[in-house]
């Protein structure tokens, strides 16, 4: 997809949610597990229900892979249906991967065509031979990880080298890569007030932003110091709304809640515009 | 696997390989696309020529996704082989996975118990709770990227943080994450000359080292500076033994240079015992 067309439906549904298709057959209704592809049946449901409130879709493929084979043909089969009914909505593969040059081609074939997915979100410390493969494929976009919502990112990416933290080092080095311009960036909403400085390197870059709700992040602090004039975030969601309830009105309390989301974030926008 | 299992493996072998299945149906001999499943009777092929020399195989599991769902069967049917028939074989899904707590969890189950390997390769950037929940699995070994054979690794992992370099920053803090004992790191062999410093900080745990052959790392270098008293040391090589031929006769020249390979390793083994 072109970022064109992200700008464009962001605009036109007043949405910049994106919802995670975190599929556990634990979490999802009892009345489901008798169907012959139950989290294809459950994706299903939650994608009828929400996809007038919401910009984006982001499959966690560990989800799907922990199922093994039947994990992955519920990944296909949910693809295919979002290719088919809802091309203008925009797909993450929320697959955290990287690796060396012929292997990350591999990768990007497996998100980019195998499965037809926009995006990915590629991890950062390889380096730049890791994250090019990904770059060259055309209106396909690479979400690199820079400062995540977790405990951890506490670890490595907030660390000083030389003059700033790590992250902010992947944010100036990946700006060098080839095609940087097909870069958006995964930024924790956990880390709201860090929003400014990274809007200083990276004006224009698209971010997604897990880590509002469950999590604990503002969404208001992410658009005060995130938002560009092309609105520039992608804000999920996934527990809230996917298992916003495990009874057989699942799917109206995943539509109310991303409802409720998509209200906020109306509201965001006109402030700014 | 226990530890010690893949200890006294190496010593009755007198080898420390590891082969890399990075199967790409562009490579294998085309005698075998007429087969059902070609991936699958590929490693196979390999798997009976060369178990005597070595001691773990190592798929890369983006080879695998790049075909979809074929892919995957053929992951599972060549890990439900290596089970029965060479269980005494350590395993290594090479995946480098890593995302926070659940998401973590997730992987572990698809690749320790859906899959059933002994290891997967791990990338470090998220930090301590995209890592423990794999360290909680006993008798599983979790490798954790460190210093990487490719040239994107001088773009963050050689970087100065506070005193040392980032891969040095990335194990001393993982030392102190829960259940540590059941880490293993990468360091690749073209970083040979650094395996001394990294010897001052891990002195005992397994090195995964890919690198030596097509990407030039020394194998007598390796050992010089990387060898324990339990040897430490798995080293990987994957086209320069799985395509030494694309002919009718890959197995045997397949058998053929994991002797070869073998039969250095038992030299520095000797060296040093």
């Amino acid at each position: 997809m072109k970022i064109d067309h992200l700008i464009s439906q962001i605009k036109q549904k007043n949405s910049f949610l994106c919802i995670g298709l975190d599929t556990d057959l634990d979490k999802i209704p009892k009345h489901l597990l008798k169907e012959e592809d139950p989290i294809f049946s459950f994706n299903k449901a939650i994608i009828d229900a929400t996809h007038q409130f919401c910009v984006a879709y982001k499959p966690n493929i560990a989800f799907y892979e922990a199922y093994g084979l039947n994990g992955w043909k519920s990944l296909e089969r949910t693809m295919k249906y979002l290719n088919a009914e809802y091309p203008e909505v925009f797909t993450i593969a929320d697959a955290k991967r990287g690796d060396i040059g012929n292997t990350s081609t591999r990768y990007a074939k497996a998100f980019f065509e195998t499965l037809n997915f926009d995006s990915i979100t590629i991890a950062p410390y390889m380096g730049r031979d890791s994250v090019e493969p990904f770059l060259e494929f055309e209106n396909k976009h690479t979400i690199l990880l820079a400062l995540t919502s977790n405990q951890g990112a506490f670890d490595f990416q907030t660390k000083n080298v030389g003059e700033h933290e790590l992250y902010k080092e992947v944010l100036e080095v990946s700006k060098t890569y080839k095609n940087s311009e097909n870069l958006m960036y995964v930024v924790g909403a956990t880390k709201a007030s860090y929003l400014k400085q990274i809007r200083h390197i990276i004006p224009e870059n698209f971010l997604l932003v897990p880590g509002v709700g469950a999590q604990g992040g503002s969404l208001q602090d992410v658009c005060a110091y995130g938002m560009t004039k092309d609105v520039g975030l992608l804000v999920n969601s996934s527990r809230g709304i996917i298992y916003a309830s495990q009874g057989e009105d699942f799917a109206m309390a995943a539509n109310n809640k991303a409802r409720g989301l998509q209200q906020v974030m109306e509201i965001e926008l006109r402030k700014r515009n």
